[in-house]
């Protein structure tokens, strides 16, 4: 064993699930790379060949596994010196699993399938090649490399890489992790690949959130301590700053990749001079180029002034296209032959609300009337729902109208957490304060109604209750998994300031737990979004039946399910 | 052992996940009408305390298995000589575990975790008690229990049953097999449960579709032979008979459950006279009664008289509530605003379509304006979509429009199969001919613009292709995994009866890929849904990410894979 010359290539591609051709020819290129390098070794993300995320696609569609191994066994040819490990499917008892292969010398030298290693060879070292949070037990190999698909989330570093670090210090063997990056429908990868030394310290590390092709020798080492994560129980912070620069590289390469992939260009969204569109703005200007994205201004007759001027500069700040189109005579004609429906209804159904959104709704959906004809009316161009996560929640958005749209950048971000984005972006991008601070004072409100109590447009946190009290409730059911009980048992960061009566506490949560039950549907149909957080509510993360709208969050006593089973 | 007195019931009943208090009424009136029939022992379904399908809702909500184990213990209680196996979640390192709680003299007796079985012995006869799908392997017992829950799909009797009736004969050992009823979202549970004596014949079968409580002496043996499937190769056939019956239960019975657990009491629908309004405004009458659906025709200028009086009449002769909604109006003045709109996008953006299907859409928009308004004007109310799966698959429906709704009670059920479905209902149902002929005689069009060809409003197929053709495809797809070549190289149905040139079927096959790839998005924000058939396109069954629409279904030769390695 000679260790002196080891060289090795992590090719951290962006691939597209599906689209081989696409994958093969990225991987092409960098064996080509490797070659050129006179490298030992190219290694590519896991399953590069076909792209990450297919899952039960390929039952459906068996021909991409067919087509998948025959271009592999295409792409060895090619090979010299350099070996190269390409992520793919391969069949086993006519199921496809998750595969690597090992070329080299223009064939398939072995296939190694997940959960199922032994050690391989390439000049002179002897490799473990694993895929996935499979078994690392021991080898006796000089050098593990772990081909992986890792989520961006706040926590990843310490959740994430403390294992690897832990594993190789204990095994006393390097660590190559190879990740993914690039997004796939909600789920954000974010690269970082990295050698961890065998004392667990990382040698190098690869860039997030871009394709990059990193040459490591995998025998250095590192003096420099990597950080070691606290381990004191987290809380809920108003602080996001540690997180910003993530969450936004998270966004963009979510809008940017979702676009790209599925061949779209343009975007369209109402510009209402709120911090939800205005930041959905700024995000869509810096993924896909402010010449592709259109702001349009839809007053009603409860909009003010100010709103559609902080829509004007905003778009003029951004350099985005802006158009005005007032929506009160949609709404007029709506409301007009609504009324007349109603009335007919009633005589039949005695069930009218006395108070109710209908008019708020309507509203909303001419809107989105208006934004989805663009979008058919203009190429490659859909329309944006700008709904943010607090509000998603408590289901506090209208289907058919701001919660309707081609893609929702920012349905997995709080209100909270967008408040902080956008001093963020006003302070940190190249052009600053883009953002008017108008927009950033003003009180989130979709300017839907009246509230009769003031005799001004409704206000959200009036209709619902404050943003910060409303966050922290699901940061702790997402991060804490936390009972009704344990909420309003243990002091919220609002509480410390404000002082609130458990009167008041047990409204807030009632009300939020049961917005929250309902909104299980709406959920359900919400366009596909970006994933920022841990443990979101999303078609990829936590499910939930819309029919287990019954869940009794509280939970009751022993005594209580006695007196219960006895009326039974 | 005396196997004389063995009596066992089965309590097939209809729970609802997460609502632990509804389940345990149920489980505790089993259990004392056990009790009063001097029963050995009641078994109810898989977790039955909690609910079927709340998969990782627990582990967001760890009060609900916290409840659950609550209740198993105060119900183990009332309890005395009958034994009961109650399926509940205990857990396990920390982990929700599919378990069996065996319940007797007020006591928990026994625990048994899915895949995790020994024998267990009550009033002297010794039982295996297993789980879902999990190991059957032969354990010496005298009897098996297997508590299961199995979706209702066309070919469930030859898949599933074959399998136990094997089991049952190559253990020689009767298998008592007990099945969920009821749907949670889009699956839904057809009961059947089932005692197979140990030679594999079917003794006892209980009801499908609805609750049931069977008495059974598990040594029973029937001298009936129990039919086996004939293991011919399946074809694609416009026969739906054999079938229909299910599909009608499946469909009223998904319905019902998810208007009945999500507390919802009314529907209402746009009926245009067409097909699919037809059949959703039938089903809806069945499932939640007449009185409860109110049928809104809403015409436009391309809407045919026939249309409105064929809509009026169904109304009529179904009972339920009819108005008509002229959307003329509504559409001008969008219109208007949209064109105005158009001009100062089309001076930014260079891409505006020569022809598009804007002014299609604005119709069915506005359509849907008018329904979603009635929903939040009327209490417990929501609009339905009335897509059906052949037009999905297509993405021939407009989003924010006919595909918008609280349900979608037909988008599993292909167009070809609809046809069969109306002659069914109105040969079965109580009113016969309910659904006037001109309905089921004239072609399938959305009546949202005119074809230039023939000055009449387009219909669906010529826009598309024969449903016969197309649903054949999906046939496919879904059953037999083809690829586009295999389909392109073999004879369709259609094919036997109507001269079509190799062009002609290329062109349709193209079209109906390419469609369905752009589909994709629209079936991630479809509403909730009945699953009828087997391996549907849906959020339960396969899945695919959006971002994969670029997947080649052709697949390309190994010298054109060598080609295009060349160029890269």
């Amino acid at each position: 064993m000679d260790n002196s010359n080891n060289k090795i290539g992590i090719a951290q591609i962006n691939t597209i699930s599906g689209n081989i051709e696409y994958n093969a020819k990225k991987i092409v290129q960098g064996i080509k790379n490797a070659e050129e390098n006179n490298l030992d070794l190219v290694v590519f993300p896991e399953l590069a060949l076909v792209g990450y995320g297919l899952e039960d696609t390929v039952i459906r569609y068996p021909i991409i596994i067919e087509q998948n191994k025959k271009w592999v066994e295409e792409i060895a040819k090619i090979t010299t010196s350099t070996t190269a490990l390409v992520g793919f499917y391969d069949q086993k008892d006519g199921k496809a699993i998750n595969s690597i292969a090992v070329l080299n010398n223009g064939k398939i030298q072995e296939i190694i399938h997940k959960n199922h290693y032994n050690k391989t060879e390439i000049n002179g070292t002897t490799y473990k090649i694993t895929i996935g949070d499979s078994c690392f037990e021991v080898n006796n190999a000089e050098v593990v490399i772990n081909c992986n698909s890792t989520i961006s989330k706040p926590d990843k570093a310490e959740k994430f890489e403390t294992p690897y670090s832990q594993l190789a210090r204990l095994i006393s063997t390097p660590i190559i992790y190879v990740n993914q990056v690039g997004a796939v429908d909600g789920n954000s990868f974010d690269g970082g690949s990295k050698l961890f030394d065998k004392n667990g310290q990382v040698v190098v590390c690869a860039k997030s959130f871009e394709e990059d092709f990193l040459i490591i020798d995998p025998f250095l080492t590192s003096t420099e301590i990597t950080t070691q994560p606290d381990n004191k129980e987290k809380t809920f912070s108003l602080d996001y700053e540690p997180d910003m620069e993530r969450t936004y590289q998270t966004l963009i390469q979510g809008i940017r990749d979702y676009f790209n992939k599925t061949g779209l260009k343009r975007a369209v969204l109402g510009l209402s001079g709120g911090l939800d569109s205005t930041v959905c703005a700024v995000l869509l200007a810096d993924a896909i180029g402010a010449e592709n994205v259109y702001g349009i201004s839809m007053p009603s007759k409860l909009t003010s002034t100010e709103s559609k001027t902080d829509a004007e500069l905003l778009a003029n700040n951004l350099g985005i296209h802006f158009a005005e189109a007032p929506i009160k005579e949609m709404v007029d004609t709506t409301n007009d032959n609504l009324q007349t429906l109603f009335k007919s209804v009633e005589g039949k159904w005695d069930c009218r609300y006395k108070q109710s959104y209908t008019m708020d709704n309507i509203q909303a959906r001419s809107r989105a009337v208006i934004l989805f004809g663009i979008s058919n009316e203009f190429a490659s161009c859909i329309p944006i729902a700008t709904s943010d996560k607090s509000e998603s929640y408590m289901g506090y958005a209208t289907i058919n109208g701001d919660m309707s749209g081609g893609f929702a950048p920012i349905a997995d971000v709080t209100k909270t957490k967008l408040f902080a984005l956008a001093r963020w972006l006003n302070k940190n991008r190249e052009i600053k304060n883009a953002i008017p601070e108008s927009i950033i004072l003003k009180r989130p409100g979709a300017e839907l109604a009246i509230d009769p109590k003031t005799g001004k447009t409704l206000c959200a946190e009036d209709a619902l209750m404050p943003y910060e009290f409303m966050d922290e409730i699901i940061w702790r059911i997402e991060n804490k998994h936390e009972t009704y009980n344990q909420m309003l048992n243990s002091e919220f960061l609002y509480e410390k300031a404000h002082n609130i009566s458990k009167e008041q506490k047990t409204e807030w949560l009632d009300k939020f737990y049961k917005r929250m039950s309902t909104a299980i549907y709406k959920w359900s149909i919400f366009p596909p979004s970006v994933l920022v957080d841990s443990h979101s509510i999303s078609k990829n993360d936590y499910k939930q039946p819309i029919t287990s709208s019954k869940i009794d969050y509280k939970g009751i006593s022993t005594s209580e399910i006695q007196e219960k089973i006895k009326e039974f």
